[in-house]
């Protein structure tokens, strides 16, 4: 039996490498469809790319269907003939971040162009790379042996971008059919080039929006200003509040029930390899900034933070003009981390930004989404079996590493099925994911094949 | 003398009123020219405006002609058979503020259009309107005595709204050509409807636009944020030290040179009549706001302030992105009063933003223009001839008042040409000069065109 599995791992090690440009090319036409959630105009084309994951799930050799919900299509495959052996459910989603701004890409977002190795296109490798891997890795296993060593349960949703409305849904009235013993997900990076990670933490997120509604209209700024509260002025000034000159959050309670880092953990990032010149070199800033008295990783991965990713207000034009504007937007989001409450934090913000706020301006606020942070158990069975199917197709063992970023199906797995999830990244924290260029090294692309090939395998033994 | 003088006011009189619709048809067609300045799109545009307005110069039986600037050009037009007579120099501007934002437009920026006696276009009353009102004035005097009591020389630039950056050249270059007793300027308001006014002092501004640089492109906000400077909430933090909690402007200095309001003037200032529940009704604002222990007269009249015009950074469309924007841009002007310096104030607002500015960000800036501000003699002849010419026009005498307003021109008249400023304004500053749906009312434009022809004669006498 062992001799057998072995020849049969073998075997789809080998149709990997046969189907490999196969593999690329059928990621390409998913890379072509241009699936923004975000912005409403794009609906038919989230549509087009439901359709076509769950065409290659049934190519593969899994049922699979689309089912609809009030927003996009959730994209659901399985294949359960293995009695007696672990259920995976495998998450991933077809829909992207907005791809601008446009003026900044080298090749067109929604045509998928090779250089040097790295495919680029909005998408590649945040998600529609990273969890065509899954799916690449069941049809060797089907194409080769006939079956799996494993039941598995795909569920590829098209709102991950924002706020994943509907799958909590889905999940929830779904409970007894999707019932499963660990969830694995590929939406994550590896630590660096070389260094495959395994991610046992996340941060969480709550996501917002506030916009002051000043005078009725555009107003001159010479004939009226001095005597009305500009919502640009009075909203920047807001924005400003929510630091203070050490980089920490004035949210009141922020801070309360934020779980510190161990001097475990703490040791354990200082000791893997980091040039901190090297990586503001990469992002292009001229300094390092954040909370006093922690470090770069520490900041990304275990702290909390509070970015506005838009403000807008009067005029956007070029050259001057003397206005006082009549409104002004900032989209907020806070990262979050163990044990701080996405929705006590919301309303902490909201209240925050209200009791700073003149009588001169109407502040209204829209509450997007929110979910808490995550820290997984790093020596449990399947991070064991993780780990090796990782140190063969990468041929070294991974590093286990958190992540500054939210997924928050990864709570909702936790709350609804009661999983725990693998988060197995195959890409790298510098391919542009929700930036101008983004890109997936396609021989991460392959290993992330093979390591998934390989999990089904160990997740069995 | 004084009879056939009279004689020729009542012919005047009368074919004002036999040309008012032809008057109102040749401003519709000026006004029909998108002349926006600020966007270089216009240009073309704002070239047919200037030969219009040369082409009614020269109907009106005036010399005139098209001087061609680095920038846009200017129109000259003059008359001269007056020996011993005074000579006014009469100042407008042809080009008009960006329309935007359009959806908010009853009837299109350049579709004039007459309802409830107003006549709805960008640059209806600022300053088309206006300054036509001196130009048919003009044509009346010529068409029906067939000469001018005073000699009269037009010079209507086409970059008022940007700065007026080649307007002093042309001073500077004419001088001698330019010589003249008094400059005269509808590019104001009257204090309120049925309130004609003779303005006596503007405030100045400074124009600039700070930019800061972080990351970039902009950055997943998951991945990075926490340990990179968002260059949105530091542009917001330092916009937000601009004001204390009381609305003083806090850049070092600002007030230092501002001469304090006399106890005359508040008092003038306070016996204006006055609604200000009326005034935040109109603006649509839900309370006062401004600088501590100042009435809104006098904070929009006499006091100096800070706004930002625009603001933007990082994603502007629907819905939430996470991310951490590479750049945020604010466009600011502060208005000044007198004595402060305008070129002072723009290093001082540059040094101040430099200063709080973390080593996380780069900052740019960009000085527009500037201007000081101006206060005038209520007492002198010319004064006196402007008042007589309004109250026989509009059938009550004007009040003196100040205005919030910047028209850098006049501070150049006095630098260059060593000339005072008649600041006659024939519209209300409920006008929506800068804002959508701008009209100027038919009634006060006919009123305008008979006080300046009356303004000839009582300057003459």
């Amino acid at each position: 039996m062992e001799a057998k599995e072995s020849r049969t791992v073998e075997q789809i090690d080998r149709y990997l490498q046969e189907q490999a440009e196969r593999f690329v090319s059928e990621l390409q036409t998913l890379l072509r469809i241009p699936s923004v959630s975000a912005d409403p105009a794009y609906r038919a084309d989230v549509h087009r790319a439901a359709e076509f994951v769950r065409d290659q799930l049934a190519v593969a050799g899994l049922k699979a269907e689309l089912v609809e919900t009030e927003g996009n299509p959730i994209v659901y495959g399985e294949w359960c003939e293995a009695p007696g052996a672990p259920t995976a459910i495998v998450y991933g989603h077809y829909d992207v971040q907005p791809a601008d701004p446009l003026d900044q890409w080298i090749s067109p977002p929604f045509e998928p162009t090779i250089r040097d190795g790295k495919l680029y296109a909005r998408g590649a490798t945040d998600d529609k790379g990273q969890m065509f891997t899954h799916i690449k890795a069941v049809e060797a296993w089907m194409k080769t042996a006939g079956r799996l060593p494993v039941n598995v349960k795909f569920i590829i949703e098209g709102e991950e971008e924002v706020g994943s409305k509907n799958l909590e849904r889905f999940l929830e009235s779904q409970r007894e059919r999707l019932k499963g013993d660990v969830a694995v997900i590929s939406d994550t990076s590896q630590y660096a080039p070389g260094i495959p990670a395994i991610t046992y933490g996340l941060r969480g997120i709550l996501a917002c929006e506030v916009t002051l509604h000043g005078p009725k209209q555009d107003l001159h700024s010479g004939v009226f200003g001095g005597s009305v509260a500009n919502p640009v002025n009075i909203l920047a000034g807001l924005i400003g509040k929510l630091h203070d000159d050490q980089g920490r959050v004035q949210i009141p309670g922020f801070y309360d029930d934020v779980v510190p880092l161990t001097e475990k953990e703490r040791q354990q990032f200082a000791e893997l390899p980091f040039d901190e010149a090297a990586y503001l070199q990469e992002l292009g800033v001229p300094a390092a900034w954040g909370e006093a008295g922690y470090t770069t990783t520490e900041r990304r991965w275990a702290r909390p933070t509070c970015d506005v990713n838009g403000f807008f207000g009067g005029y956007q034009g070029e050259g001057p003009k003397t206005i006082i504007p009549s409104r002004a937007t900032a989209k907020i989001t806070c990262r979050l981390v163990p044990r701080q409450n996405a929705e006590q934090l919301t309303q902490a913000l909201h209240d925050f930004l209200q009791a700073n706020c003149p009588a001169g301006v109407r502040l209204e606020f829209k509450h997007w989404h929110g979910c808490d942070a995550l820290v997984f158990d790093t020596e449990s069975p399947y991070m064991t079996a993780a780990r090796n199917a990782i140190a063969t197709a990468f041929g070294v063992p991974p590093v286990f590493i958190r992540e500054g970023g939210s997924i928050p199906v990864v709570a909702t797995f936790r709350e609804v099925l009661g999983l725990d999830t693998l988060l197995l990244g195959w890409g790298q924290n510098t391919d542009n994911l929700h930036s101008p260029n983004e890109h997936f090294s396609l021989a991460d692309f392959h290993r992330g094949i093979r390591a998934s090939a390989h999990l089904w395998h160990e997740l069995s033994r």
